[in-house]
């Protein structure tokens, strides 16, 4: 186990909105649940934004705008990772299966990192896969994360590879060592998804042994593996994610007020389990993020 | 180690050909490689077909007819295992990355099924892998995997299903469970891609506990390391896979002269770690195939 | 995840006494804290008896015969699996290496199974490793092994195997497969001795793939591992043991005032994670014991 | 895999001789031996004697001056390995559990390590085994491997140290902490004893993550583990033991000639698997011992 471990409270994600009376989709109530989620011991922050009318998933860059500018007025040490995932999905079409379908939402490397050169936040996530995903295809090519890998260096933003695959690692091993993503990038491994690596001890040991030695992690289920996921990470010694993105259970039957709460479990469970919570600054100085 | 250890060789593929003298392309030549890799200890060979002028991947059924038939005039107890991995192939444009490019091959279902249910062989792979590979995509979502996973059943073919990543195992598990897989069906580990599974012992390893219990498989890896994990196959209770679709190699700077030099290969490495190879009928008796 | 899972309690244990104002060493002490850690969700009570006036270990019949006795009275249903312990433990003397020293407390099959013959409780330990133990070694070679083994069956008693160490599970597969130890017997997984299997992730997924096919099994760690290994076993689909013989702690810093306190711990662990708490009637039909 | 492997030949061992024309026992022949092994591409000498009239097992200091004299005259370049093994076997008594009874041989640290004092060879085997081994108990406990750690280390004789069980790995680490055991001291993995760590993928896996970053490794099966195990090794990035200590077939059914026999044997193993063999030079680089 890990002397230190951190939280990252995902505030509200891309998914369809679950039923639940408190989810955050307004830029000022996403905000808000970023700024309690600090308060309750989350020392990263993932934001994604939402339309503020339907709560259907924005890349607006004045949304992110938005939700930047009201986190950081009143707290401008909790540590932000914005998304970049939106516009790598592909459908495929009935019709021709080399032909995109309706629900494709591919972007240039420009647009989709266009709110992250604009509000240079401390991190950035990257999905470096390639996969099935939620019925269709996720596309992430070398060229595409190579550009991406080179403008969010040199933007100043660290970025957090999000791996889902095993052959992520290796495409991670191959960007890192053409310089294309820095050899210190933390790293977080989604487990769970269909059809990605699934959310079992045995996968996210795997993932454990194939990142650079010292390399720092997270690592998360999706929706009902949210919290035996995160109790692994804690025993493999990585750091923890909850939030509202991951789900709005506190367990089986029990819906979370909201994502404070959920930071409130990830706290008890690494003390329970023998850990100490990092704080922004110890976070800080793990991923090696200026102060 | 399992007791009886069969062997499968893949004597073309449908990569870029080497510069090897006697690379079979030409229907007799793979038919006579396919004969002689039988009579060296394969009980089970891996069928494509190429262009016999040209040597470029041929997907045209009377190629398939030819070769198949070649082999059967000779040899009817063999088991064929023909593939239908071509036509999933997507290559993302340079100007959208929404739109497919030079080199994308994307079938239908019955397109990449013709030559199966024209020549019903005891076998046919099925990749069910969505993945970057070799700079492009393969793309085998579900509904066209369901789909080729009862004609083939249909057809009275037994699928090999490929696996060449984690999440695959995953994808398996529901298709077995929806009846588009039958239960009983062999793997096929792809180790070593750009970008899947690593050729590694820690990967072969994870594959074979994601499998259900007692499933037959084999575990190969792509070039050179095609005979470290021929070994590690070996050791894990799996089968071997040799041929010049893996490799051309005998080991570092030694050409192999054909297939069958690489069955002698793979039949001597299985005796000197302590298995016996399985024949024909043993093999069609672990696989659960007529005889 | 197993679906159900059960929780032990061992209550008291024989090694030195912790500083702790409740600690049970008393007949009636320990009779007590076992009814009331049943009364909180232990399926299972485990038990080993100490002097009533200094609280050091005791082999005495009479105190064994008192315990079960005063639980016995008000409980009938909870599950009794009293130790074998005691009896093979091996100090070296300074003087000649082949020459047991002081502290060595070496039995006879009939003297280490005295109160099991006498009691018959539901189930007996047996641990099975020869290794050195804190300080000592643990002498259980196969010839005394395989008496008790014929002995505990005999009396209709279900052993657990208690495994410290990998080649216990090499042992147990030698003791099957004489006889000498009953196929669905079930396992518990010992973690953190010095020096035995290390309370890691990696030791007991280890331990997991050892044991036979769908036999059920208990994981732990030793003092401050409880908690986390506890955790694990949850993760990996096996089951609990709690209490004061692994540890007096909650968590850090925070001392549990009573058996039931860490029973309550991990029944809330088990819920959090996702698993439901098995009843002492749903635990007696997962071991195999009669109701 | 290691880019450089070595390959250790272990000549004669002391378990009871097989029944084989050519086995060595007499000094000159176990020399010899060891010579023509050297010469087909052993780095290292794994060195027992046995008495020159019975075969038996000797410990004789004038044994152990005989062949390392007769080896040295010749070549004065391979690395010699020669056993401390002798002198920690405990069996136990019939008649009371805890006196040794008829073939145990039990040595102080000074008698051990004896032969290793006076010929000072470049490197000295360290059983840290506590374990039912054969029968019988091997006792090796924290003070008695302390003291020959320490004393190993004073004679400047580089300590290889040899694992049976997954708590060896955490003995090691505690007696590297407190300077009982060098830092950079080499590690051998054996595997398959009854009842040690068994001769499989997952605990030579297991084995390989336990010792510290950039440990040089051996990882060896007894007996028909010897060929499966020297493979598993090479493809996990360690080295390869033989010899006819481990086994005298070259396969099932065919005896080998000679030690030479079983070092072109794994020669060649490592070759087809990829590696290559390091020179004496190479291997004294790798393992830091003098030149």
């Amino acid at each position: 186990m890990a002397d230190k471990v951190f939280i990252t409270c995902a505030v509200t994600g891309s998914a369809p909105m679950p039923h639940h009376p408190n989810f955050p989709f307004r830029p000022d109530h996403v905000a808000a649940e970023a700024l309690a989620a600090a308060e309750a011991g989350a020392a990263i922050i993932h934001l994604h934004v939402r339309d503020r009318d339907t709560g259907v998933p924005s890349q607006a860059l004045d949304d992110y705008r938005e939700v930047v500018g009201l986190i950081r007025a009143k707290n401008d040490a909790v540590i932000l990772n914005v998304t970049t995932g939106p516009g790598c999905t592909w459908m495929q079409s009935e019709e021709d299966p080399a032909v995109a379908g309706p629900g494709t939402l591919m972007f240039t490397a420009e647009r989709r990192l266009e709110h992250i050169l604009d509000l240079k936040p401390d991190m950035c996530t990257l999905d470096i896969c390639t996969m099935q995903l939620w019925g269709g295809v996720a596309i992430n090519l070398d060229p595409m994360i190579t550009k991406m890998g080179h403008m969010i260096q040199d933007a100043g933003v660290m970025p957090e590879i999000e791996c889902f695959e095993a052959g992520d690692f290796v495409f991670a091993d191959d960007l890192m060592a053409k310089g294309a993503l820095p050899k210190n990038a933390p790293f977080s491994f989604v487990l769970g998804t269909k059809y990605g690596l699934p959310a079992t001890t045995e996968a996210m040991t795997y993932c454990k042994n194939q990142i650079p030695r010292g390399a720092r992690w997270t690592g998360f289920g999706v929706s009902r593996h949210s919290f035996p996921m995160a109790a692994q990470a804690v025993l493999l010694g990585g750091n923890v994610r909850v939030g509202f993105e991951d789900t709005i259970y506190l367990r089986r039957g029990q819906i979370a007020n909201d994502n404070a709460s959920l930071v409130h479990w990830g706290v008890d469970l690494v003390e329970r389990l023998g850990g100490e919570i990092a704080s922004v600054e110890e976070t800080r100085e793990l991923l090696g993020l200026a102060h």
